[in-house]
């Protein structure tokens, strides 16, 4: 696939970067503008207590999600046993891009004020949002890509983000406040389009570090933690405020203790010998958290919650253990993190559950929170049941769009040019990083001359 | 103690987990409802701004709490060298089901609302709260008990955590917002009680492995930190909002700064050779924080605050270092993170230091503010001695409550299905999980090919 | 230097721990009081609603400043092989110390009423801030000084830090609420000074150890990471409420964004090989916030966020690949972290950018916004340009408090009673700790008996 020398990155790599960077810092400088809640003059001009401005209900909530994506992200991807530095230091390169990128995107299609993008920080959690699908890309084609050509990806996908998302929540008119849909469902089947189109035949060759080893299996379990325990604040990070952010949160947090229970369950069940696996637990435990990105903000119930997030959970599992090997070796998918598993599955099961409970409102159920759920419902101009049709419709627009636009990416992603490691070195940081050694570097001899010494100091 | 064969979990964890999580879907279902603060029809029913949502009030110091719990505790017990799946992954799963659990039980002692629990994000963090009683009773269980087991625990003692939560709080109108008695010292005992009941005289069969390694220490000090950090969330989480949560967070701030001090000192001064002992920083250096759980809304004083953390480091180190050995060799107490040193006796520091600082009282000193720190004394009703004669029974009836229930359980857990370790391998993960080995699996030949291959190509 | 019996921590560290924190109970018990909104009577005594306390508007800002100091500063410094349990548990000790003095040396400097040290959320914040110079300053002396020498430097520089703020900020008038100024720049030449006083031309002997594994720089990535997610909390989170806490926290996270695809593109392109170095990633990429630490607050404008922020990740690399070495060789000065890299040189930047768009200030972009940034250019009393010889001023002031600073309290740490390590055990835990091995303890046999048993017994 990739000629040998083309991994060095030593020009590939700042040049693309330096070419991205400017041409953001170009764009900014013409197009972005403060909005009122951040701009001097504009937020003094109006008469409102300071501790009104939307930093106070709407920057913990981002910072949470800001960990979900660098922490969370980047060490979940740390398990493999070579691949830690790329783990989380292309998720750091692509995020730190990707959220520049995003916040122009986005912007253009709904932040336009008078030719202006207007930002703050409800844009900057959507900039962190958008980021999120672009990281989930990434798990699929991990250890297969060259930084290059990940943020070439990011470039595409992002732009095409923006896109769906558009069409979705503004032209459909769909609700997706978490994201079941324009975040994991998108980001799952580009990633996994894109990954097919580099279907790499000789991967096997790279197998021997395609795992884990004990200590790297701790470091994604941080990752893994962070996830699930900010997953309530992702989900409820923009919604309406009030009782939305409120119940969004709590909504998630039972969805995904159901879902750790049930993958627990599920990961015992399907080993022969009993035993817990630590993918399932890194990655099904996460699904409750994906499947109730619709309807999270919705009267859900708790007991809805924790049913959808049981049944992720099972999914999850499922798909890791049976799904997963049929989609390598009859569809030639060679999903690195199985996101199809933890994204793709129960991104869909949500995007469902959503389409369900949003055909199921009322203003009983509702009352006068109806607008802020459901505002065409509310104002009368739609009914609850359309509004279940919109979802459905913009579930089969995301599939759309991802898997067309994965496809697309996916062959421009093939060029030759971008550096991607041969297929005996995938799975490896010391292609594109300086790696120390494994151990300290001191031999034993020294430890015990040390030891001695350090001994003797002390007496 | 236990039939090897029974450590086999293939039938018994899934079943487990898929009784308790389906019996929880069954009654959140059936008695279960959002508060006023999160169903869309009741919050919309009421006139005021979206801004004074109990959200944006509670959560952050909720999303500190949650990280306490999954990450402090997890990471926490990650010093064992063998154990680190187990430590994160057990707390995980029963921190998940407890959390469920606790919902309903605590629901139904003080959250009834004509026969139904209305839940939001305050039973979130009490929730949680009870959760890490749980945790802390596993603390001293490690490494010898099966998943099976630690559920089951965890089921009974969430149990009597609520009754006793409801006799201390609502029946004798004591107080405890950051839980010195309700959690530390009821959690601590139960646990230390329920590891005396479980005794293994041939645990030193495992010995070997019942000890840490280098990076084992510096995953468990993520743990202490997150925990040392967000303590002061902890004990202000559920106070009463202003000055009393405000002052909280300062009294518990300054107590842990103290304490560590104190800490380190003692640390080094116990050892012979003046070296400091990585389980006294990480743990010892907490016990500020747990002293100052119930005087630390009251006004304890900078001043006072200080004092009682700095005693608190002082009596857990000489803990671990003295009292801990003759509890395992006269009492038959094998408390493997020494919860006794860092949860028991500083709890029963912090009831002790809530019981005067209760007694201390007057209107001089809290004003208007002792109707939220002392409802009882500022309405007349008792005066300040007799809220401190209050806080004494309190300590007394938890530790009556931790010892006895430990007993039960402990006689419970000792029922030979529940697929307990045999003593020979104890503080073992791969008795229960698949572990992958400890270094990259490429051999020195195979490193030294890739090696030159990859400097042939970046060349 | 050190005479090697003198590393023995036996009696030295608990005294000084001792003295130091007895001094500060009976200080603080003297001098310190609740402030309005953390006393109950006070708090009371004025008609507010509860939700107006500064804890809601602080609070969380604060615990991204604490997470900072005890996570991002102690684990970044875990890069090192050996040095581990130092890097985080000096950090935590010496941080422990540095907050409760700071409180009392910006009290005595800010925040006297009537004869006492009010405090509060501020106070705390302000005392994390001025303890993050100290740990700037460990970074450049890591490795290489006794818990013993580090209290002592710390005492000493707290005291200096409060000093210098004080000029700045109140006799001089400049602003800074990063602290481009008085935290990293201060902090930085602080400790490159205190570092040149204690050359050790011997230090070769130890370089072995003066580099990192692979592990170890992953755990400094979590330090990296969490310093970068909450610099946008770091420089908002004592300016004024409203549109200002906003803004600054949106050009910091442009800032860091920018800085971090330079600071890859400088690391590709400066290592012959094309591979990017660790220690470039781990903290060039945080220069950008460092950096945005005096124009934050400003109307900086997101494009000019970005410009200073990818400068700063150009500098920052550069200084580390070309400028250490030089300082090394011809300065003497032995930088373990680079500290002059990451807070030096980018502290500077950030301090003539202040002074640049401070002396641009016009009634036209900040309108009646003004007053909150620039009082006196608000009020008319000085013009804006005269507000940026303010800051140019302050600069010099701060590079002149901290190199006299560094050059006294270097040589006081020269006494040869304080215990430093000798040349030839530098950046090596096991001298001042207990230390595990780094395997885990079983052989092969017992593995192997082991699993056998296991296997057999989950047949």
């Amino acid at each position: 696939m990739a000629d040998g020398a083309s991994t060095n990155m030593r020009l590939k790599l700042p040049i693309t970067c330096f070419i991205l960077e400017i041409i953001l810092i170009i764009l900014f400088g013409v197009l972005v503008q403060y909005d009122k809640e951040t701009d001097a003059r504009e937020w003094h001009n109006e008469s409102h207590s300071n501790y009104e401005n939307d930093f106070y209900y709407r920057y913990p909530s981002f910072q949470d999600v800001h960990v979900m994506i660098f922490i969370g992200f980047g060490f979940l991807m740390t398990f493999l046993q070579r691949y830690g530095f790329s783990s989380v230091g292309f998720n750091f390169l692509i995020a730190a891009f990707a959220l520049q990128w995003a916040t122009l995107m986005q912007g253009f299609f709904h932040g336009m004020h008078g030719g202006k993008i207007h930002i703050g920080v409800e844009s900057m959690i959507n900039a962190d949002f958008c980021t999120g699908s672009v990281l989930i890309s990434f798990g699929a084609v991990l250890g297969k890509t060259s930084p290059v050509q990940l943020l070439i990806m990011a470039m595409f996908e992002v732009t095409l983000f923006a896109v769906n998302e558009f069409i979705l929540l503004t032209a459909l008119g769909a609700k997706d406040a978490g994201g079941s849909m324009t975040i994991h469902t998108f980001g799952a089947y580009f990633g996994l389009m894109v990954t097919r189109i580099l279907y790499r035949p000789n991967l096997e060759k790279s197998k021997h570090r395609n795992g884990s080893v004990y200590h790297s299996d701790l470091f994604a379990m941080i990752g893994t933690l962070y996830l699930w325990m900010f997953w309530p604040s992702f989900n409820s990070a923009i919604t309406a405020h009030g009782d939305d952010q409120h119940r969004t949160a709590l909504n998630t947090y039972y969805s995904l203790a159901a879902c750790t229970l049930s993958t627990y369950a599920m990961s015992a069940i399907t080993e022969h010998n009993g035993k817990l696996d630590m993918v399932h637990i890194q990655n099904a435990a996460l699904a409750g958290g994906v499947a109730a990105g619709t309807a999270g903000e919705m009267m859900l119930t708790p007991f809805g919650s924790m049913i959808v997030g049981f049944l992720a959970g099972i999914i999850s599992v499922l798909g890791f253990k049976y799904l997963s090997p049929i989609l390598e070796s009859k569809l030639k998918i060679q999903d690195t993190c199985g996101v199809h598993n933890l994204h793709g599955m129960p991104g869909i099961l949500g995007a469902v559950v959503g389409a369900v409970t949003a055909a199921l409102a009322t203003v009983d159920i509702y009352g006068d929170g109806m607008e802020d759920v459901f505002p065409d419902v509310a104002s009368g101009d739609i009914t609850a049941s359309f509004q279940g049709v919109r979802q459905a419709i913009s579930l089969a627009v995301t599939l759309g769009m991802a898997l067309l636009g994965g496809l697309i990416v996916g062959f421009i992603l093939k060029l030759p040019i971008f550096g991607a490691p041969p297929d005996a070195i995938c799975f490896e940081d010391s292609i594109y990083w300086e790696v120390p050694g494994d151990e300290p570097s001191h031999d034993d001899q020294l430890t015990t001359v040390r030891t001695e010494e350090s001994e003797k100091l002390n007496s």
